[in-house]
């Protein structure tokens, strides 16, 4: 272990998890079939919800965000199902393809990248293709930094169509606001190491009745994920296969420490802590590859200036400046760097950023 | 945290995790996608093969040990496919079960609860039944508490018929030798729960070059647990989905503590403490529920004595004594409790383990 100063961990999850939460990850083992973890797993899930805005069902898997992602498909649709994959960028594809994989039938509603889902699209193609039965959305595309108005693509799908509704909310919940009873969203996936402030390894899942009823015919092919078997062990307040003990007793001390600040103040954060990111870069002449209405609140995508490799700029960033920054990913590569700020960013944290893009750039210009 | 006496905890997994290693636990995020995770993977994954006497690949899930099991299935296997599946308890059925579900047509050869697999049966049923592809073993059956002889079933399996030979290794690999590549496994489950004296959260899974044949053909569908992404993205030293690290952190210590000890001492001693828990049980006369050939040197299973209640039983060990022991699953609930002595078990804790059966029993009669 390294005693030097902490990287400024500015990828867009995992986010810094600070030493008090940390701290509890060093927790002795216990029985995960006996009553201290019945206690804490409906503690934990109980609090989740609280965060999801939701009274309905939420299981915790132990899994990477991706993981949830899966189970929200495979177990509300069968092979054959039509479904609108809404995406506008790298996560939006991945939920598409897991999707086919798993034999649906999909059609994609692409936007260009930076730019978020038109809800009127969304209406034309629902309009189009009657036989949609469920459409997926990501609410903030990791990458791209752009955030969906899922609100707004909630009330066409739901109040105007009645499908199903799965949103890739990894990147949003806990962060940014969303509703998941009062938008009717049916299923939202999120992770432990983006705004919740906890190391990765646990993946969160919320599924409304409307997605029981879908499940009730649902036969994509399931196991590991099957929720059915989450929904049985949990009345007795048990997850169905061996869980991540250590990332329970952190997300108890992280979710505390959330609701403690309150969520409106949470969200009110991020959007500060956004703007000043975007403010700093754009003081800086960069230009941002999201359009003003939909930049994220948890994620800056910039524009990398002609010329700039970006693999040197990261690697001068991370060894010159203390600032590990994300690069572009597949037709981004090289074309964009990404700055992560959910969770807990200080404002030392935020200058030392943008001190660290401004001289990392004047020494490859 | 509670600061007194920790449990004695004597359950299959969890196994208790020494300060040093949970230590590693509490290590402050880095980038997953950057050089000094890609550092941690390959040694982990490196000395992880060590352990598992394997060359071939091996990769590193998040996800529990029931992942890793469906990994090894879906990755090699297609719908239709003939499965011989050999159970000897409730872990035999659950890997019988996930080939079922993903679509093969499994036949199933069970022992009786407390007995080992009959290496001539398995014979008989591949002589019978020459379409099977793939046979499905338990090397170390945790509800029953038997180790099943893998190295002889692997003989007939791999060299006398040439099937695909995939191995359930969760409660064995670093406790009791498994020798991967000698005898021919072609996927070995394990999870970090267990010898590894690691918490729960990380699945392991070797999968050699006949596996890989086997996955060129192979149609079930697969995303989370797709090995091919697996084996991509270790090219460049990282995992598909982000990777839970504060358990790479704390397996890279355990691993260097197995290693340093010699895996044939860990083996030894694993072997050594097993005798003192089976000659301590049976010295209160209670009786051992695996036959003494194949009882296992990771879990004892021991016959709840008539008119005993196994939860007051638990419940007395447990808040009176100090020990916390497991009780029997499906057939076998009320019926038997188990110890579980994987990874680290020290003199005393066997001791207190002997006495607080000896007097919750006597309080109960």
């Amino acid at each position: 272990m390294s005693t030097s100063k902490p990287t400024n961990l500015r990828i867009p999850g995992p986010t810094p998890v600070t030493p008090e939460i940390l701290k509890e990850m060093s927790r002795l083992m216990i029985n995960h079939r006996g009553e201290e973890f019945r206690h804490l797993i409906e503690s934990v899930t109980k609090r989740l919800k609280v965060i999801y805005e939701t009274n309905q069902d939420l299981h915790i898997l132990t899994a990477s965000g991706t993981g949830a992602m899966e189970t929200a498909i495979v177990n509300t649709l069968s092979p054959g199902d039509n479904v609108l994959a809404i995406t506008v960028g790298a996560f939006g594809d991945r939920f598409a393809k897991i999707a086919e994989i798993y034999g649906a039938d999909v059609t994609v509603l692409r936007s260009a990248l930076g730019e978020s889902a038109d809800p009127d699209k969304v209406m034309s193609e629902l309009n189009n293709n009657p036989n949609i039965k469920a459409v997926l959305v990501t609410h903030n595309e990791t990458s791209t930094g752009v955030t969906n108005d899922v609100e707004s693509i909630a009330k066409i799908v739901k109040q105007d169509f009645g499908k199903l509704l799965l949103v890739d909310g990894v990147s949003s919940v806990g962060s940014v606001p969303l509703k998941t009873d009062d938008w009717k969203c049916d299923a939202v996936a999120s992770a432990s190491q983006k705004g919740w402030m906890a190391p990765p390894g646990l993946a969160f899942l919320s599924f409304s009745l409307e997605s029981w009823k879908a499940n009730a015919s649902s036969t994509m092919p399931k196991f590991y994920f099957d929720l059915r078997e989450y929904k049985k062990y949990m009345e007795i307040g048990q997850p169905p296969w061996t869980p991540n003990l250590s990332l329970f007793f952190a997300l108890d001390k992280a979710l505390d420490l959330m609701l403690t600040e309150g969520m409106h103040n949470v969200h009110a954060r991020h959007v500060k802590t956004a703007q000043k990111f975007r403010d700093g870069v754009q003081e800086l002449g960069l230009e941002l590859l999201a359009k003003t209405e939909s930049a994220s609140n948890t994620i800056t995508s910039v524009i990398l200036p002609e010329g700039i490799d970006a693999k040197e700029f990261l690697y001068i960033a991370r060894t010159e400046h203390n600032v590990e920054l994300a690069g572009g990913q597949q037709a981004l590569a090289n074309k964009i760097f990404r700055i992560g700020h959910l969770g807990l960013v200080t404002d030392d944290e935020i200058t030392e950023t943008i001190s660290a893009i401004k001289h990392s750039l004047e020494k490859l210009k």
